[in-house]
């Protein structure tokens, strides 16, 4: 269930538990706190966020939940995201939606979530998106200044090609330790544009964001959907598992080390996602379904 | 207004002067000269050439204005190209529209642009066009002779992919110093697809052809481009200065320093761009533009 | 005629015989050996299998014969590959149509390899496909063991794209020597998309295969195919050869180093081919059959 997340990073839990919903369930900062609890005594103690989750409100309702236990901090890991601006009310100086990498928006971004998160540094930022704009200088001596002032201790990227990760790294004496990228059975695209290939050449964690895919992985209605569902289905039924759980054991077998990044707010279902770690997926059953998403068999 | 093109390169100006339409322009060589020192009077001393322009002509315009007044030589840094062959009643030993990368013919055709040019050296050599013949080795060789020859001072290459600059480069000792590729509002594949994380990466300055996606960003007819033209000409009137101006600055507010390669034979044309040089287009603007001709927002 | 397979490689012809189709020779083991003295005789030494050509017979083919003459083995080159898993009657522990690259199938395939083919050692095994799932490590481990034990000398890959290539290549020791491709006037997409590149960079020889498409170069019927048959005919009238030998000499005209894999049973074909070694296809030539594929001129 641990997971060193990079040779030079933090040991982790393989399955992180993501809070980008968590505007949506609705917990009091007591709730949200036993939620925590139980990922924590689950062993999942890995925790991502991002500042602009549920409308800027994720990181500050955790941080509410964490205020009651403090003691908690140091028993997680956090890793939350900047660099996207999102037009909202809670945002009026924001007017376009776009990316921002400067330094001054990192550094203040940054603070932000420290302050909402109420925590003295964060495990892991990540920069959200690649933006055209990014200036890699700029943004290695701003990292450079956060892990001196104690703030963050490591960085990683999201949703980067192999070329931004290689400009990126190459201005930075600290690893890029985590590259954050949509990996599910119905999306494999990059299993095969070199993302996969490259982050097992660095040692870099792949963390898999929308791991059944938005839900389409139980009730898409496409055709490509369809035809995985009836595996994963048929799989499930085979193991006495879940459909979850098999997509969660789908995603554990890959070489690269993935880890998945849950978003359910119920207990059970990371339960049942927890349980899956221990599920001996065959390579049968995973190249089913990795033909069933393809549309075709292999070559 | 002046630029670095790359460490180990030369001392240029930020904007160039292409020539590749001065056919077009009906100057007689006194009215060229007049033009080129009124380029050099603005500050845009980086001119960019290739054999083939103006079916095989410019080249030849260029160098009978500069007979005028040779001094003016070392007040200007000339890019030219060489490699593809284009069949012409000029050239009637060319049969077929290909790319030539041989020895024989680099070697030659730097010749003939010396000669037509009228100078005893070029400063940038450029490959025009990767060819799937190109033999890294021989090419390196050539450019090895040509620059001990004094014949070229440094090289580069024209539209190249990450992998064709990574093979070239690693046969030569003398670093590829740009990389001139299609670049504007209009043409954001480059932007994505790793060409200018490369070359920031590697110090290689991206020149922009097209920058006004050859009139496109003025008049183009289909959906991308009017939705471009929209919010350039709301941009330019809130910054009160012209759709040209707006462009320029938004190739400039990059991180990988593009240089543009201006196309105009009016002197006013290039000054009002020179102008745009102090243009702060603002991050919420260049966001704009790209989301315009995306046809979507940000992710 | 003579070809070295990477600097640290092996010497072996440039053009190789392939025995994926030997099943359908129906030949007697004797007409196998003679067909096999008969390629030697012609300078063709490099021989290419798979595990699986022929439903998992042409090894076994070849091996019958080779067992008439032993002594033949050391006069020859021999590439097998290893990974796909192909169900089969003569294979009924397979159940997927899928990849394997777990350390226990590559050595258990060598094994049966060996034996098949009757052989000692294999000159050059090849990874036949990358599967998402290959681990890197264990692969890397296994090739060299296998090497240890003598079993096999050098090592490839087959349909690999570049970063599939190194991150394979970052856990081995030993040069990865081969990429065995797609590679012919009907399929060009290797020598734009860093395939190819990345072999000459690195000095891996790239070996074509499929290099007259399957057929469709004499065949084929869509518009592509028939654009072009039609040049390649005219090369052909005009040279005095056959089509066979233009494709030959298009692809032996590659800076790469291109190695066509050769996949007639009848002599008079593959004498054909080595006669095409000779042939000098101009420029002009080799360009008029790119363009004719692209369905467009150079940029």
């Amino acid at each position: 269930m641990r997971h060193q997340y990079h040779p030079l990073g933090f040991e982790g839990s393989r399955l992180a538990q993501g809070f980008w919903r968590m505007e949506e369930w609705s917990m009091t900062s007591q709730e949200s706190l036993g939620f925590i609890e139980a990922c924590l005594d689950l062993g999942v103690t890995t925790f991502d966020h991002a500042d602009i989750y549920g409308d800027y409100q994720c990181e500050t309702l955790f941080g509410n939940a964490l205020k009651h236990k403090p003691a908690l901090r140091d028993k997680m890991q956090i890793i939350t995201k900047c660099g996207i601006l999102l037009p909202s009310n809670r945002r009026p100086d924001i007017n376009v939606h776009r990316y921002n990498y400067r330094a001054e928006h990192i550094l203040a971004s940054v603070d932000r979530s420290l302050a909402n998160l109420q925590c003295e540094y964060i495990d892991t930022l990540l920069l959200h998106r690649p933006s055209p704009l990014m200036d890699a200088d700029e943004i290695a001596q701003t990292l450079d200044l956060l892990f001196t002032l104690g703030k963050v201790k490591h960085f990683g990227v999201s949703n980067f090609t192999t070329h931004q990760f290689d400009l990126l790294q190459s201005r930075l004496d600290a690893p890029l330790i985590i590259n954050q990228v949509e990996l599910s059975p119905l999306a494999l695209q990059h299993f095969d544009d070199g993302t996969l290939n490259h982050a097992q050449r660095h040692a870099v964690t792949p963390m898999a964001w929308s791991p059944f895919a938005g839900g389409d992985i139980f009730s898409g209605t496409n055709e490509k959907a369809k035809r995985v569902q009836v595996v994963l289905k048929t799989v499930a039924e085979e193991m006495n598992c879940t459909v979850d759980q098999v997509v969660v054991a789908w995603l554990l077998r890959h070489p690269a080390e993935i880890c998945p990044v849950m978003g359910s707010g119920k207990v059970a279902r990371l339960a049942a996602a927890v349980d899956a770690m221990t599920i001996a997926l065959n390579d049968d059953d995973w190249f089913r379904i990795w033909t069933a998403s393809q549309g075709h068999s292999v070559a």
